[in-house]
């Protein structure tokens, strides 16, 4: 893909300044420290100083910065501008769009048109393949199971029986869609397992990363609502329900049952107590550790969670820690002083 | 599968109560807000009012309720009771037992009757597979791995060389048994492998969920004691002995050579230094980091770990620290007050 | 394999002592308590008396312990002797340096010498494998990535486009190279993929653990440098750097543009927010949470991360809280009394 540097001006709706040749070839976009004399990038503070020493044939940048002493690009915003270019000059891979004769296709397997079904590959029995699917070596999708109109499944992932997912969406390589949830009854201190007959519903637009687990419910639906983005290696009980467009980073665990709302974001790392709700627009810190309900439009932070600013005055508290037990001793012995010359 | 609310009452032991009609047909069992009028679900406390008001056929409940106003079956226990309900309705899947011809089988493998081997499985050289096992596809096993009978191993799986699963064992999509230990001896700042030479030991009766990792051992073996079950995402390093009938929730990870005894529970992204040792019937509450043995009978909690209600006492006076730090301020104050007047 | 006692001796440049047969065939190298009488084992204290104790044929010491009564081999490292004592009698596994016709080979892909590519393995179009690389069943190779040589990727593994991995490199089962990094841009509440554009670099001799996710960079490379190694169930964001001779041990997640120097060690669970940079040198402990940069030659712990011994006087400090409020409260009684009567 190459463009002119006028064409690309045009096409993120920005100003051209500085001293350029508007018909410049453009042939790629990329980091500032990367960028050669045939590549675009873009800067905001504190990176100017360093756009400006750059190789880059021109730099986008925020259209009110004044004194920018090489070509530039002067847009509204420069992050979405050069979004806008990467998805333009990103690499061209080429996926075929064909159903391998090395692929497994099981019994009454109902597959649309356009759809992309790499060898290796196992559709089971009775599932349903919507339209421009992309599926890759090695993936596995269960009895019953259905993958709706233009998603893509990357190598290794399994969408086990009866599972659902959505359209437009991406599941990143060795993610499992609907092992069983963790539930067993314990007697006599053995545990027998409790049946999970329900399924995993992943709505529309969900991009999940590699290697993450979202279980199937016991009975009903473990839910992924529509535009909630999920990290790699995050752990998705049995029956959670998550609302819409959610953001789910890495290495997170929510256990059983926890019912989130719309807009939440668990930063890394976070845990969640099964059976507790989530309120919409919440922002769960990284590492929080929730063991019971948050309200809507909360900032959590802790284990156990609480709101972040007191979790910031605990914190800053706990450096002093070693000083408040010096000087408590110390006042200890200046108050036992005190009280025997009072006597 | 369908059953009729006499069959029903009967197979769970219980006593049909309230306005019902015997032979209405029940086709499926699920939870209370799922529930369809052919269906059956349960309900304890806090869930009965819920209960009476959904669209169930009937609703298992315990023996000592009393005005439940709809029709209704009292149990001894009512969690038991659906579980077996849903064993008998849970969606049959069709798992046929042949070997594929699209599976790879080795050379010298050894393979026991009525086995389901799907396309794309790779068994290699010198393995060994019991009856009735069912490993699905794009599953590998190692050379001279065994599985035995009645085991499931679902897509992706992976027994690496040398590794021993038993009988009745159900292992979840992706999970890896026997990826070498992370052993390395470290000389003029690079790290040399020390060679993984042992192997993983998976009793009886265990489930792993999706997406684990247990290494094996350096040497001898890292083993899985009977009936133990392990959630997604967990971690166990070489050389780690977990007892019987122990709970090992998601995201946890043991350190190499963590030894634990019998019945023992690691709720949800507990971390063990290696090295130590867990005795039987512990618990190790969410999030716990274990640094040191733990006795036997133990609840701990919090990082370092600590008993349960030692770690609620700290964590109940850290949120009183900010306060505590401005008594002791206006405490010092008026120490000093007092000690110029004495002076 | 199998080589008599004066052979073993002579292989690790030790001395045979106490009473021995040194045409004595030995036949394997493992743990103490598992040696038999005709297997090599190792101690080091505390494990001295233990040794002298077990079925092994011989023990390897240390040259300056005295008084060990059971045939000894004394070296300058037992460690290290015992080492390549593993390496010598480590359980021979076949691998056949073939290209299976079961594999899917893509177009314009090129393959050195003596390369084994099992089957179900898939090299997508314009990949390039070096010699002697073994790919196990079920690995994904994608488009223009490459592999160099003398490098093993386990089952299941992913390399997804245009990722680069260097020679000697071990990668264990199901890990994923170069899913896409975690980018959104949000307007509105919705949020928008950032086409991840660039790619993973592994350079020679580095190991990664199974089930892990190193992410593709925006645009640039997230690398991993020469001779570090990463264990299981770790999450490494887009756009991060490693240094050389790191050690990234289980379930830790450095979040995006981490940026880490050299022989740097993150114990197990660590968390670093993105961003940041990590001195060469330095040691993260178990569990720290990172959310500045680290000078080099450090030892943090803790989250937020500190220097360890101001983490452990903290954490001191911590458990005597509840006595300390106690103190507090009593003290202020007692300020009290004092101020009653001074007045």
């Amino acid at each position: 893909m190459k463009r002119t540097l006028a064409e690309i001006a045009n096409l993120i709706n920005g100003k051209l300044c500085g001293d350029y040749d508007e018909n410049l070839v453009i042939t790629g976009a990329t980091g500032i420290a990367l960028a050669g004399p045939s590549e675009i990038t873009f800067a905001v503070d504190p990176h100017l100083e360093e756009a400006i020493a750059c190789n880059a044939a021109a730099v986008i940048i925020q259209e009110d910065v004044n004194g920018f002493s090489k070509t530039c690009i002067k847009v509204k915003n420069p992050r979405e501008a050069f979004n806008i270019l990467l998805n333009i000059f990103k690499p061209e891979l080429k996926v075929e769009k064909v159903i391998s004769s090395k692929a497994h296709i099981g019994k009454n397997v109902k597959i649309g048109e356009n759809v992309a079904i790499m060898d290796f590959a196992y559709i089971d029995d009775n599932a349903i393949i919507g339209d421009n699917v992309e599926i890759y070596p090695n993936v596995y999708i269960g009895q019953y199971a259905s993958v709706d109109e233009n998603t893509i499944l990357h190598s290794g992932v399994s969408v086990r029986e009866y599972c659902k997912v959505g359209k437009n969406v991406i599941i990143h390589d060795n993610t499992v869609i609907g092992a069983d949830g963790f539930g067993f009854i314990t007697k006599d201190g053995k545990h027998t397992k409790v049946p999970q007959v329900g399924n995993v519903v992943i709505e529309d637009d969900v991009e999940i990363g590699c290697n993450a687990g979202i279980d199937r419910a016991t009975t009903g639906s473990t839910v992924i609502g529509k535009g909630t983005k999920v990290d790699n290696l995050v752990h998705i009980g049995h029956n959670c329900v998550l609302g819409e467009n959610c953001l789910v980073v890495a290495q997170t665990g929510l256990a059983g049952s926890t019912i989130v709302g719309h807009n939440v974001t668990f930063a890394g790392q976070v845990g969640s107590k099964g059976h507790i709700k989530v309120g919409s627009n919440s922002v769960m810190a990284a590492r929080t550790g929730l063991i019971a309900d948050v309200p809507e439009n909360s900032f959590y932070a802790g284990f156990p969670a609480r709101p972040h600013q007191e979790w910031l005055r605990i914190k800053a508290n706990e450096s002093r820690l070693p000083d408040m037990m010096k000087k408590l001793k110390l006042m200890e012995k200046r108050l036992k002083a005190l009280e025997e010359k009072n006597n």
